[in-house]
């Protein structure tokens, strides 16, 4: 089962390879530069007088990142809702954004439907369209009435507390690894929606279909914890890429290892009647969940567990640890082993 | 001969209609918000803390707004430089910007051109790329090795002296109406490029083809011109859309009409032997030049003409009226008719 992760759509190579060949890519773009943070982290930084904004760009493909299609609400939902995230990673108070879209036509229902979608989701979180962009897809090479692929750009814009920014590099031994809500169901939908998973063959009640759908159409970015744990967490990122992705680059960016509890990793209930397999590749590879990932230290624990509530639990689910790598542990101490090709990513220490 | 402005590129329906389509869509974004200035102008202003930033989007999609196969060191200057041009029209010092790709293949001979041409021109402008996001684009659907289109979408950053900042709005009646440069190589270089126009016929020299295209490939930002006409120019535009149709973009927003006097309009002495149509066609509805077109009190007339410098002149071609339209004069004063299109989406006032 392929993730939705960005880099892994439909049609793409399989996940590492792709990464891979982006490796390449953020070579020839990663240069230091002036301003505070360069390419990389969820969100750029950049001081403008007194204060600190967090900047990030995100491009939806359809083919790659939504399915041909796809219900155009949600699609203007999740658009800004995939940036909000990085705004949320960052500790970000959303503030504006730009839009950029590249459409086949200009299908005043599909806009209509859009717009709704997005303007219900910036208004939630008081973020103010400001601008952008829009244009046409390229007609389709054999000619006829067919274009595309429909692209959506969204440049978010926030403010940030600089003294308590985190960003990635900042996990340190001991600390402890916490996750925001349950894993693995986004993940699930996309499968489900792609046809590669058999829900009555996996016993998956209809109620438990729906609620993977929706998580995976319509993520909640963690806007209010993401600003609640500035000060607090020493590291934080969103699960797009799945967990094990996730954290794999904050333990490339802090210099450390980690070892995970499998046990602790919050999924559903019914979740954990399926497969191990499959358990393993939704809830530890499975991306599009935008959670919070994100390290304290083991001092601030009664604090950040005070952070959770009715709505969004917070879970402790493992240790960062100078050993490079990451260690899998099931609940009886034996270390998990898994196919997962995302660990060779970055459990190859030096 | 199709123009490149943005929503008329190859493969499109005629300019106005695609126009008037995305009229369509502007209406479903261009909402009221608490920011500075909203959806339309060439920037979007925020204000934080004490500083005014401007924000430009602009996405650039092949087959659309460059050919298949072009050159991608000079996609990479086009790509930031449309952006620039924008920063440029809002009198703003760029800062930074983001890059958000959509590659069919990670190619690193086109990346390392790419980005070369990229990080030239944001040097020349000391704008740094802070972030952005990379992405593939969907395969081709008859399956195989074609993937696409290539997406570039850059958002770019600059600040701008809010006091002295003039947007489309504020041109008056008996202002002048000024362009910087020449027009009409760009409009002709695309031409050329897609075979529209026969060069030898025409008795276009070579050394004419060969700037022709440069100015289609290789736009240069009047950044300098745009911060130093700051304070001065009461209405500013960048020539990205024709003159025409940009003209009308200030007329519209300003509530006035114009007179233009076609002889004052600069173009090389080489496009005023071509026939008269092509003259028309390429310098008052040719997009892509890229120059600055803004509007001044009659009272500043000595200060405007002292911006010009040897490689970038500045000329006088008109003057706002209250009438609404835009009238067009020839030499001798009579009234200049042309079919173009883009005359009738704004010439009938009310």
């Amino acid at each position: 089962m392929a993730t939705g992760a960005p880099e892994r759509g439909p049609g793409t190579e399989a996940g590492v390879a792709a990464l891979d060949e982006f490796s390449l890519i953020a070579r020839y773009f990663d240069r230091p530069g002036a301003e505070r943070q360069g390419v990389g982290d969820d969100c750029a930084l950049i001081d403008v007088g007194g204060t600190t904004l967090a900047l990030t760009s995100d491009m939806l493909v359809e083919g790659v990142h939504f399915l041909p299609g796809a219900d155009p609400r949600l699609l203007g939902h999740k658009a800004l809702a995939v940036n909000l995230s990085d705004l949320a990673a960052a500790g970000a108070r959303p503030r504006c954004f730009l839009l950029a879209l590249a459409l086949p036509r200009a299908d005043e229902s599909w806009l209509a439907a859009f717009s709704r979608g997005l303007f219900a989701l910036a208004a939630e979180h008081d973020c103010t369209l400001i601008g952008g962009d829009t244009t046409r897809t390229p007609p389709a090479q054999a000619g006829g009435a067919q274009r595309g692929p429909l692209t959506i750009c969204i440049t978010a814009i926030g403010e940030v507390a600089v003294a308590t920014y985190c960003g990635r590099a900042g996990a340190r031994p001991g600390d402890d690894i916490w996750v925001s809500g349950c894993l693995g169901e986004a993940a699930l939908g996309l499968a489900m929606r792609r046809g590669e998973i058999d829900c009555d063959a996996m016993e998956i009640a209809p109620s438990h279909r729906d609620a993977c759908l929706l998580r995976m159409d319509r993520p909640t970015p963690r806007v209010a914890l993401g600003r609640a744990l500035a000060g607090c967490a020493t590291a934080c990122i969103d699960v797009s890429d799945g967990l094990v992705g996730d954290l794999g680059h904050i333990l490339a960016r802090s210099g450390v290892g980690a070892e995970l509890r499998w046990a602790d990793i919050p999924r559903p209930g019914w979740i954990q009647n399926l497969d191990i397999a499959t358990q393993h590749r939704t809830v530890l590879a499975g991306g599009d969940d935008y959670e919070l990932l994100f390290c304290a230290r083991a001092a601030d624990r009664t604090r950040v567990a005070a952070l959770a509530a009715p709505e969004l639990a917070v879970s402790r689910i493992g240790t960062i640890e100078s050993a490079p790598g990451l260690r899998l542990r099931n609940g009886d101490g034996t270390l998990l082993k898994t196919t997962l090709q995302a660990y060779d990513h970055f459990a190859s220490g030096p």
